[in-house]
């Protein structure tokens, strides 16, 4: 049998705590039995809970923090009342020390983005870490990077985003070239603003290996599944992240009216209910759950803080197919690759 | 019979041109009987077509021009070819002489636009225009603006804008004091860039009359309609917008592939047809056509260029509204408001 993948969690974070996180935990390990857990938090609330999980119990192993982290706290705070205590720091810190694989947490995201550069630190040759999301689209999925995790980003740091989010595309959707696109409001090489411009001559020129630069692209193309990975400023992607998600609710909405509204829509309703639940389904925001932090060193994935089990353990299964896949390995390569390329280039003139 | 609204239409403009723009203008005045048109374009083209559309030819007045502007043309050359005689540079001038009330284009936006700049000028006291765009909700209909007309904003502007929008939220949806939130990536007071902090605090300070301002709002507050007005700079304007344009297509697309795979499916359609035509009208595009220039002396409407006659009559229709419920006027009043208040507030100091 394979060397088991461990996963560090923090259980006492998001909105719901324990209660999602070990029910969560519990439904990856039916479909993935090839993991150890590391639970950090409250043993006095773990242990008992987990006596409900004869399965998930047997699989993990209780680290008891005295200190837990809440969803309003700010990332100074957290970081003075959690450093090396609390469950948020303790389950990064797992990955750091090499016990863990990759840690996840629901908590809330400014205070584990800190911890995580503290704990973990940026990789030889990132500057500002990103967060990806994984976005459905109508060819698939898209990674787009960055949907938060800072404001505002160079053209080197775009360029970074690239690398990032190239190396996760090869690690977690299987494509040997990902296709990469730089958000812009308008596709012609004159329009946007002058980072991203900067950012898309330089990889038009550098061409960075195991990526294809396919140039910019918009909005809409995000859910065309244009390319396979879409570069951008954390401002303009967590507005465009959260915008989506608004959109698909109202659309849902829209669908939900319609269908009550009259019998005949009901009884269509009642025909079609097969189809309905397949398009709730693939619409269904816990099934893409799970913001990963990159350019650390060790991956740290963020789960929303409302999320129920069945979302808990997306971010989970996600956790567990980029430490399989060795992502953090891809990326050190990929960002190896890419300064060689450079350095010899520089050499050459 | 009160005062005929004269509309002036770049008949030239869009991918279609002539054969968009009359019967879309056409199938408006079948709604609207009090309109007429001012038709700018080539005479040879556009007087043959006019005669299918008697009633649109008896409310028409055909201007000739010899120049036409591209749909790829920069806003330089199209001002430097175009100015004072192109039929786009001819129907913005009708605005500035008071021949029309108001002008429509569906012509490339940075030609449109520049000219729109060069021949109405800003209005006094606003720096920048912005383009605002009517955007469906849950609740209704938002107003979101700068959707792409510049990159970038600062405080002031973000004021300047979120009092554009206020006065076309009372003209265009009759609300008398609107509310306005400024978009951001966290409703808390630290987060976000610092020019979207600052002036979340001007607005909260000063307070401008006929709007109230609601804090920061993020990018899926704009489908729930939270509030009346959603204030953000061009860049993240035009990306949360295409964005949304993308998923809301991308939703369209899973819903049609989950209603043709299986028979009971197609025959649950069959029974919903009627609800299914309500809500593909719900989220007909073409309905929400047309970009608002605001910040200019006088209004110019951008209609999308690839649109049909039913869409190009929806940014008429929305040309004919804001002229109706002098809309420059109420921005006028606004700024004159506004301007007064922070002049008197700065003499008691």
């Amino acid at each position: 049998m394979s060397e088991k993948i461990r996963i560090s969690l923090d259980a006492m974070g998001g909105d719901y705590g324990v209660e999602v996180v070990l029910p969560g935990a519990d439904l990856v390990l039916q479909r993935c039995p090839n993991i150890e857990f590391l639970l950090f938090g409250d043993a006095k609330v773990i242990e008992p809970m987990l006596e409900e999980y004869p399965r998930l119990k047997q699989a993990s192993v209780v680290h008891h923090c005295d200190v837990s982290i809440g969803m309003d706290e700010k990332p100074s705070q957290a970081l003075r009342k959690g450093r090396g205590k609390s469950s948020m720091w303790n389950s990064i810190a797992a990955v750091k020390n090499s016990e863990a694989h990759v840690a996840v947490s629901a908590g809330n995201t400014g205070a584990l983005m800190a911890m995580s550069k503290f704990c973990l630190r940026t990789m030889s040759g990132i500057e500002r870490p990103a967060i990806a999301a994984i976005w459905p689209t109508l060819r698939g999925e898209s990674i787009v990077l960055d949907v938060g995790a800072t404001i505002g980003a160079d053209a080197q740091q775009l360029i970074d985003f690239a690398i990032l989010g190239g190396a996760m595309a090869r690690s977690v959707h299987g494509v040997s070239q990902p296709t990469v696109g730089l958000l812009n409001i308008g596709v012609e090489e004159v329009k946007g603003v002058e980072e991203v411009r900067t950012a898309g001559k330089m990889l038009r020129d550098l061409s960075p290996p195991n990526l294809v630069y396919s140039g910019f692209v918009e909005g809409d193309d995000i859910g065309k599944g244009t390319v396979d990975v879409v570069v951008t400023e954390g401002f303009a992607g967590n507005i465009a992240l959260k915008t989506a998600e608004g959109t698909a609710k109202q659309f849902a909405g829209y669908l939900r009216a319609a269908m009550s509204r009259t019998l005949m829509a009901k009884i269509g309703y009642l025909f079609a209910r097969g189809a309905f639940e397949r398009l709730r389904a693939k619409m269904d925001p816990r099934k893409v759950n799970g913001g990963v932090f990159l350019g650390l060193n060790g991956i740290v994935i963020k789960s929303h803080g409302g999320t129920d089990a069945e979302g808990f353990a997306a971010a989970v299964e996600l956790a567990y197919d980029m430490a399989k896949n060795e992502l953090i390995k891809k990326i050190s390569d990929d960002l190896a690759n890419y300064h060689r390329g450079r350095f010899s280039e520089a050499e050459e003139n």
